[in-house]
């Protein structure tokens, strides 16, 4: 068994190779540029890991590895354009340094070359592989739609965000853990039971993501803390903090959101703080670990198989940055 | 044998199915919306045509056109919101109706919905259909960047063009031949010849299109007529025109691209029609048709069964809008 370090080292070797022709450069270039600015290369670790608790790693792990990375490439490309985000990893978003129309279609041939290493898979798994992929690529959509729709809402409940948020963010870990078991022939129990620990571990990952985005530390962070409540995002930590905040409190956040201030980010912070929103998002994050972590405990293989997957799980919960 | 017409029926009937799930809607109804609009249906019945060249046509040649035409509607709706186009065949394009994040995320699962139709093709044919359908897919791509590269650029050879316009637009309908040929069982060349026939043949048809685009009936073509000419693309009319115009009417031309006057596109159409433009695009169309037809006539099969093709290439070839 390989740690996530291990894995993560070796997929980094695999991936960095051109993904890409020379020409058109006014394409590929913004490509390259995205592909090697870094990432945790979380997915696709997960891939070869959920692969690896049920036997050796295969080449076509790989395959459907560096494809789980494309298809997240072109969703963070195509999302900043959306967001228009000007930084992602601590760098200048593709749309930001070359523009929208190229970050587009930038993202469109990302997506497309996602596909190209699905097609070179034995065709023993190229039709379960592909189900899976295609239902997680259009319900990460779904995700990111729902996620914009919020924007403009004046009221989310707290499922309708939950389901917002499992489609944007937990599905695809979920789906490159079970994508990984598919590969290694694991059966279909046990292939559901990894994905219902990736989903939960998604969750769990996400509330701490919205918890960093708003108390992170910028220089750790890479992206541009305090961004979700500048673009009045509805995260867990806001959701919450409209349950639980006094009638004066939520006075003031709905001014915050109306008349837009430039200490907006400050003053919404000083908010949650005062309604232990922090305190709050830790008890729940844990609460979904415990709950992907009974998933795991339940797949049908020795528990030596699973210290790695547990490892990387209090890993990316316990992550600062 | 079946008339384009006749294939273009059945299609349509097994096309006009809801493609996506009904939630979210703020996502799907601008899908569902675009693919209602219309649209010949001309690339998918290719596969059909393709397919039935070399016999009966079987159950994977119409996933294979739904694909392709899902693909085809996908470009279009990215391509709109790059040319900030307002109508496309004659109705509001999705980015005008709906916004530019929703046209993106639109085009994004029309695309991933493309390769779930892919997805249930017969294990044998679906390797070389991923691979023919991701090349296609990545050189469209890259013609629409050539496209917007050109539109910035000083000058742009004759050469230059081909290359791009054949990416934008013949490779589709080339790939669209091939794909029925692949799932029809053909051999390496007649796939070859079928794919030769439809990239000559797309040629004839953009420099129609481009002659469409600057000389067509309004009331007919159902696009922005003078489009080209406003967006200053450098289509094969205006390449030619630059060739053969005068000093005085390439001092006017210049003037016109810097200075961007309200009457525009009637200044650079009086210059067109001056230089002779329309009759040159008519002569070059047709040296394409013949050496389209040439393929065709090379292909390893009974005349009879080439008959509906040929029909084809003359009514795309000649239709007026």
């Amino acid at each position: 068994m390989h740690s996530f370090q291990e894995l993560a080292k070796e997929f980094t070797t695999r991936f960095e190779v051109p993904h890409f022709p020379k020409q058109p450069t006014s394409l590929y270039e913004p490509g390259n540029y995205f592909l090697t600015i870094g990432g945790k290369r979380i997915r696709p670790v997960m891939c070869l890991m959920g692969n690896e608790l049920f036997g050796d790693i295969c080449e076509d792990a790989y395959n459907v590895a560096i494809a789980i990375e494309l298809f997240h490439n072109f969703t963070l490309v195509h999302d900043d354009i959306m967001d228009a985000a000007p930084l992602r990893r601590g760098m200048e978003t593709v749309h930001t340094k070359y523009g929208n129309s190229v970050a587009l279609l930038c993202g469109d041939v990302m997506l497309i070359k996602a596909y190209d290493y699905i097609k070179k898979i034995n065709l023993e798994h190229i039709r379960p592989v592909l189900e899976l992929f295609n239902k997680t690529a259009a319900e990460v959509c779904e995700g990111q739609q729902l996620d914009m729709d919020f924007e403009k809402k004046q009221s989310v409940s707290f499922d309708e965000y939950l389901q917002m948020i499992t489609l944007k963010t937990s599905v695809l870990l979920a789906a490159s853990l079970k994508l990984g078991a598919i590969i290694g022939g694991a059966g279909e129990g046990n292939c559901n039971r990894i994905y219902d620990f990736g989903l939960n571990l998604g969750l769990s990952f996400q509330i701490q993501d919205d918890y960093l985005d708003a108390f992170g530390d910028p220089s750790k962070f890479g992206k541009d803390v305090g961004g979700d409540i500048r673009q009045n995002k509805k995260t867990f930590l806001f959701l919450h903090a409209l349950e639980v905040a006094t009638p004066e409190q939520k006075a003031e956040i709905d001014e915050l959101i109306s008349t837009n201030p430039a200490d907006k980010v400050e003053r919404m912070l000083e908010i949650f703080r005062a309604c232990n929103v922090d305190e709050w998002a830790n008890r729940l994050k844990e609460a979904y670990l415990a709950k992907a972590f009974k998933y795991l405990d339940d797949i049908a293989v020795t528990a030596t198989r699973k210290k790695e997957l547990t490892k990387l799980a209090e890993y990316l919960i316990q992550r600062q940055s």
